[in-house]
């Protein structure tokens, strides 16, 4: 047993860990691991918003564009794809892009070909809109957490290994424990999202520090029938319960963006992986949710009943905070309920 | 907003609490308080077991004998009367007393017709069998936790008066963060519970450090038709199936003995007040339970649910861990899964 705190992040701890050292977790978990060299990570979602069957194709279109531009010198390291439908009515198509080390996205976000194309005014005509949320966590500001040991997904993807069974998950504030940075400091919100003016067109938000983001993953592509089934029956629609709820009352409980996604290939088709992705005001929000709120209690007692059952079902969730400059969020001809749009306040000269 | 940590019980932290500053809790909740002269208090759970309608007017008969010896210089400052049935079978009316000094018990407790009364073999004989559980917490390992601001049953019926609204409650682990021996100390238990011979006549069971005591009250005695149906209708069967549960499954989780009981007058009619008495091996056992097990979520739930619509219906607890020296159990003539018997291990060279 180990600890989710790789060794060179351990550091003199001014707050404590919630369990003392003899706690022993009910079932093994791992987590994934880097070399030192990895210090800051970027997550890019870069999304295509459309309405209706008619857009599908420009939608789809636009999706394999940017994919397109990954495969270039410095691209990411990984990537994926999906679809949701949101509350607006609207359909979304998001690729994320992982890169490693910030000065390689940042090469890569420059190139004409990139930055050109995003910035042009021709994104604000058409039948579709776009949307960018650039998160770039420190080592010490995310955290990952897997039910298998390879082939792990998202930001584990460009990291380097795995851990053995660690220590700190099967109790409440665990993902706080399995982040380095709360050794020392409590990650809590500071100001308010803003944008400069309305909420049309190209609209930039700018973000405060401790936004906190959780990918939380199922995988049941190798599933047998009967884990298929248990997964589809009885596990998926207590957790769609779930975030459905946080996407259509997530406001007033610190909950920015809630988005229950469904992994595609570039033609649109869905493959059987689906994750979320919740972007909260700050982590200590996330918690009190996860811990009281009825839905989400459910999605946790029914995960305690399969977990020991589970033989190809992939469950995993990645959790990250960021200051506030590590953060970039753009809507460009999108619905003004898109993201972190909804939450963002107009500045009172303009509103 | 003040803290469950009185003043004078604050002192500088070696353990962080689980929350930041600016958490606010989800609704008000208060705790007692006391005068800085209450150091330790005693608790004297004292029982009387029977089996068969034809033995209980014995046992009720020596139960009012118990009470009948409060009624003397040095007696509890508070005390009530209740009945359970066990999963073994047998009947038991508790009567606990709760002094203020321990200097006060231990007066009371030496008095020949107590002390002589207990000691005496004719307590091995007959068919009731009766048991002492006696428990010290000192103030700074204790906690209380109410739903409403006056006539404290239990515990806080000997202290001095009540907090204002207080921060720690309405997340997991608060129980701890209420404790004021949790600013230093992770209170972990350590040791196991022994008996110096066989389970049968009388019985001494050694305790070990920080077992840990609550007793979780409802009381619905002043509710009105609609409150009182909600209660016996929608919360009640929720709570009697995680206390039967502790009951009946106890042992695997470092629960050691579970007594979910009915308040009763001395003639042994039912009175609508019920409590639960839930000893655990330590304080992070009772927590793993409460805040992950499907039975326990059901009831935090449904409590969550009714709080804000409750007008008479009394709620409240009162949390408590020991030094071993601070525990004293004893069985006379009970059946050998009584109390804390059932967990205790028989020392090797007479089992």
């Amino acid at each position: 047993m180990e600890s989710a705190i790789d060794k060179h992040m351990q550091c003199p701890r001014t707050l404590s860990r919630r369990v003392a050292d003899d706690y022993t977790p009910p079932f093994p978990m791992v987590v994934a691991r880097a070399e030192q060299d990895l210090t800051q990570v970027v997550m890019a979602y870069l999304g295509v918003q459309y309405r209706g069957e008619e857009n599908r194709a420009e939608a789809l279109e636009t999706l394999r564009h940017i994919v397109g531009t990954f495969d270039v010198e410095d691209g990411p390291g990984e990537w994926d794809a999906t679809q949701h439908t949101d509350n607006s009515g609207y359909d979304n198509l998001i690729v994320v892009g992982y890169w490693r080390h910030p000065e390689t996205y940042t090469s890569w976000a420059a190139r004409p070909e990139v930055e050109g194309w995003w910035s042009s005014d021709d994104r604000l005509q058409g039948n579709v809109g776009v949307f960018r949320e650039i998160v770039s966590p420190r080592a010490d500001q995310f955290e990952t957490l897997y039910a298998f040991t390879e082939g792990f997904p998202g930001v584990g993807a460009i990291m380097d290994g795995v851990s053995g069974e660690i220590e700190e998950h099967g109790y409440w504030g665990s993902a706080r424990d399995r982040m380095p940075k709360s050794q020392t400091d409590w990650m809590s919100a500071s100001g308010q999202l803003q944008t400069d003016g309305e909420k049309s067109g190209r609209v930039v938000v700018r973000a405060h520090d401790n936004i906190c983001l959780i990918r939380s993953g199922q995988d049941w592509v190798d599933a047998g029938e009967a884990e298929r089934k248990l997964y589809l029956e009885d596990v998926e629609p207590v957790l769609r319960a779930g975030m459905d709820f946080l996407r259509d009352n997530g406001e007033a409980i610190g909950c920015y963006s809630n988005r229950y996604v469904t992994y595609i290939d570039l033609d649109g088709n869905p493959i059987e992986k689906s994750y979320n992705i919740g972007h909260w005001r700050a982590l200590d929000m996330l918690e009190r949710w996860a811990e009281s709120h009825p839905t989400h209690l459910r999605i946790f007692t029914k995960f305690f009943e399969v977990v020991e059952s589970l033989e190809k079902l992939k469950l995993y969730h990645e959790v990250s905070t960021f200051d506030a400059a590590d953060q970039y969020y753009e809507y460009v001809n999108c619905h003004p309920s898109t993201g972190m749009l909804r939450d963002a306040t107009v500045p009172a000269a303009m509103a």
